[in-house]
């Protein structure tokens, strides 16, 4: 029989079962102790090794547990036929090296876009915002309000759809705000847009043909994408998706923004809107996808109605989000099936739980219905039109070069070099002056093979900046693009 | 021109410039208005109404936005041509009493399973959990202090993947307790497994042929179905997934727990693991995904390394949770990728961003990385093997007529008959003392018109009872199955 001399510290910060079990389990990684090969008795080995039996016997049943050895009645222990050993000598090291080294993650581009960048002093980035008037302390109250009685049913997975509360908040919302016709019922909480979109893969199918303007909303398309979808882009006039070049694409669903199209900001008249909701009428597996992205931030009249408040055929599917009116670290959208795909979801896909943890619908919730979230909208909305009116002012000097729009609604604007200036070149006379801006051509669509598209327009965003920072931003500008 | 007589009430709640927007809005959508027809001046309809003429603009400027009316230059404003908008009629309407109706959303299966129906004195539940030994306080402190300061930062999208601070702490925290080798940047956070999974599907590829053991998790098995995977079901012995059954089934992915099987409790000795390892070596397109879902629960020995610790080939897709060491709402789960499909996460799927909202991960980045986590899964540990422990001591009387298994780890364990009662006879008296037990045929795979395997097993989970439920509960099962 083998004899182990196990040689123990009794200063090392490993307990003793620790080393031999340890010590064992390298032994047989090493090919020290064969297959087939009998230990000591777990008495046999405390004498020897001058412990308490139950020492011994803690690391063997440690050994027992994972396969190393095993146990045969009235016989003892003996090493397991284990395959292909010595190919873990070294498994199981180098991973405190790794954890040092730790290589950061590398950001993704839109993660990047995320800060400003040191070399720029003023960063018009179109998906900023402003937070300064959110109440921190209220949602803090009510944060604490939620945690404070310890509710094991609020900290037990919640419907796959979302908390009932929540989607009749959402729904009262949605219809008052946007004219959204639903039941509570046909409203899927998600985290986030992203999630959403990957969900309606499921509920839609497979191979879907979805018809997106171009330009358009870049991180769907690049979802859609990765989806088996097949991509139609279609062009767009001004007032939006041209509904004869969607019918000759032969797209079953169309992606469209008609409250405020990212980038350009076009507003889909109501004549246009009827045409779409008429071609997906047609046929029966047509839908439109209506994301109301920013449809809270308007600066003229009342928000437009959504697309499906005007839809009596049940074939708009209605997406928003709080990321945008709340902050994008809240990462809560919402999703408005027809009824038809309600079915089809509850069919396929009702065992995906829930992705938005239940504190924080209960947390929104409570923000919402407590009115909260609409005097925090209110309040934003005064900011950023603040914002963007002090843009559009100090933009008035540009006009003979340039054409301003998409400044309607949202948070940023549009501006087109009209002696055809590239928007390349406008990006970096702008980076010489410290500003950074963007440009257009991100938002179109197809493979980056492809190349960019020329355009002369850039997009600035005001969101993120403060007053001062847009004046001084502006002024800069105008001495890279006017001077 | 058409003459517009509007009686306007002081009294409605709708401003004045509401209702002239309504009253033209709807005479253009019943037709009395035609496209083509001038709209009187805004001064002469404010003149004629006997309003503020700002007030009529803005009702032109609404209508004007949504498309009912265009301006012509020094001419007017003229109505649009609106197609199809007598179709229009009802639309927006009976809103409200949807949303009066508000049926309540249909809970789903495992919705519903969440809590135990009203006819059960006793639920063994088995995915409950006993949160009575969460800090709240702490967590309220916690969460206090990351709002406290309004930090702008915090509130914008994170990245994709999930913020560093976090993903270096769970990597710390994988490597110390789960011998899991990764650096932070193969963690990807996400709001669940079952989220994390439809990346892995971006990932992995649309097509994949997987292997799982039968029984397995109910849950990964319907969302591959919704995926276009091939499931092949594998047999397993008393070690877990037979390897040469997998060899045979052609799957080039296996979905294992090797920890702790569910249902079976099989903990997967190191050979086994050994020979998956090279099943998955032996050709390139072969992965292994590793579930480790309620590694932190055991009773005997320390938890056992992570199948992912043994890999030296880069061939282990690692997923865990804090769903259930820390609460179910806490919809925040890893998965450590491999190097090789790290690339391919970061060229298909780098656009997807972060599901879970950064305050929560904030959050949960202090709760761990203070100690309160550590902490606290020794104190939930502490209160599982007293339930545990009560457990298979009350079962003792039944184990002439019962087999027990499954109880080195996790949250629940299985009986089977030895005179081979059948799962529904046993849950069928039990449901008639008041008890509710879980059949194992839940966790057989198979399309639901295969219909449900013949066991004589069933599933008690103990986490969510207390300790007197536990001893009462166990109490009727005796009536129920061995008098």
């Amino acid at each position: 029989m083998y004899d182990m001399t196990i040689t123990l510290q009794a200063d090392s910060k490993k307990c003793l079962y620790e080393q031999i079990y340890e010590y064992i389990r390298d032994e047989i990684r090493e090919g020290k102790l064969l297959a087939g090969e009998r230990l000591p008795s777990t008495r046999a080995l405390a004498e020897n090794l001058q412990v308490a039996r139950s020492t011994v016997d803690y690391a063997y049943e440690q050994l027992l547990s994972e396969g190393y050895i095993e146990a045969k009645p009235y016989r003892g222990y003996f090493v397991c036929k284990v395959e292909e050993l010595l190919r873990l000598q070294g498994a199981g090291v180098g991973a405190s090296d790794a954890m040092q080294a730790a290589p950061v993650g590398q950001e993704s581009g839109q993660a990047l876009k995320g800060k400003s960048k040191p070399e720029y002093d003023f960063d018009f980035y179109p998906n900023g915002i402003d937070m300064s008037g959110f109440p921190f302390g209220v949602w803090q109250k009510i944060t604490r309000n939620v945690l404070s009685f310890d509710n094991n049913e609020l900290f037990a997975l919640g419907k796959p759809q979302g908390d009932e509360d929540l989607r009749a908040t959402i729904g009262r919302y949605l219809h008052a705000s946007r004219g959204v016709n639903c039941t509570p019922d046909q409203i899927i909480v998600g985290a986030g847009n992203d999630y959403l979109l990957m969900l309606l893969e499921k509920i839609l199918g497979r191979h879907v043909r979805v018809a997106m303007e171009n330009p358009s909303y870049k991180r769907a398309y690049r979802i859609f994408c990765s989806f088996a979808y097949h991509i139609e882009r279609v062009g767009m006039d001004e007032h939006g998706m041209s509904v004869s070049d969607l019918e000759k694409s032969g797209a079953s669903v169309a992606y469209v923004m008609p409250s405020h199209q990212y980038p350009t900001g076009t507003v889909m008249p109501i004549g246009r809107r009827m045409e779409l909701l008429k071609w997906a009428g047609a046929k029966e597996e047509r839908y439109l996808i209506e994301d109301d992205y920013d449809s809270e931030f308007r600066y003229r009249g009342k928000p437009i109605p959504s697309l499906q408040a005007s839809d009596t055929m049940d074939k708009v599917i209605y997406i928003g989000t709080f990321s945008k009116s709340i902050a994008p670290a809240i990462r809560v959208s919402y999703m408005v099936l027809p009824k038809k795909l309600l079915e089809v979801y509850k069919q396929n896909c009702f065992f995906y739980s829930s992705t938005v943890s239940r504190i924080d619908q209960r947390i929104l919730n409570e923000f919402i219905s407590q009115g909260y979230f609409e005097r925090y909208l209110n309040k934003a909305r005064k900011i950023y039109k603040e914002k963007h009116d002090l843009l559009v002012e100090q933009l008035k000097p540009f006009l003979k070069e340039f054409r301003l729009y998409g400044d309607r609604a949202g948070l940023h604007v549009l501006l087109t070099s009209k002696e055809g200036i590239d928007e390349t070149q406008l990006i970096e006379r702008a980076a010489n002056h410290g500003v950074k801006v963007y440009p257009m051509s991100d938002a179109y669509l197809g493979p980056e093979e492809d190349g960019r598209p020329e355009t002369n327009t850039v997009i600035l965003g005001y969101a993120g900046l403060k007053l001062e920072e847009i004046e001084a931003g502006i002024a800069r500008l105008k001495k890279a693009w006017l001077d």
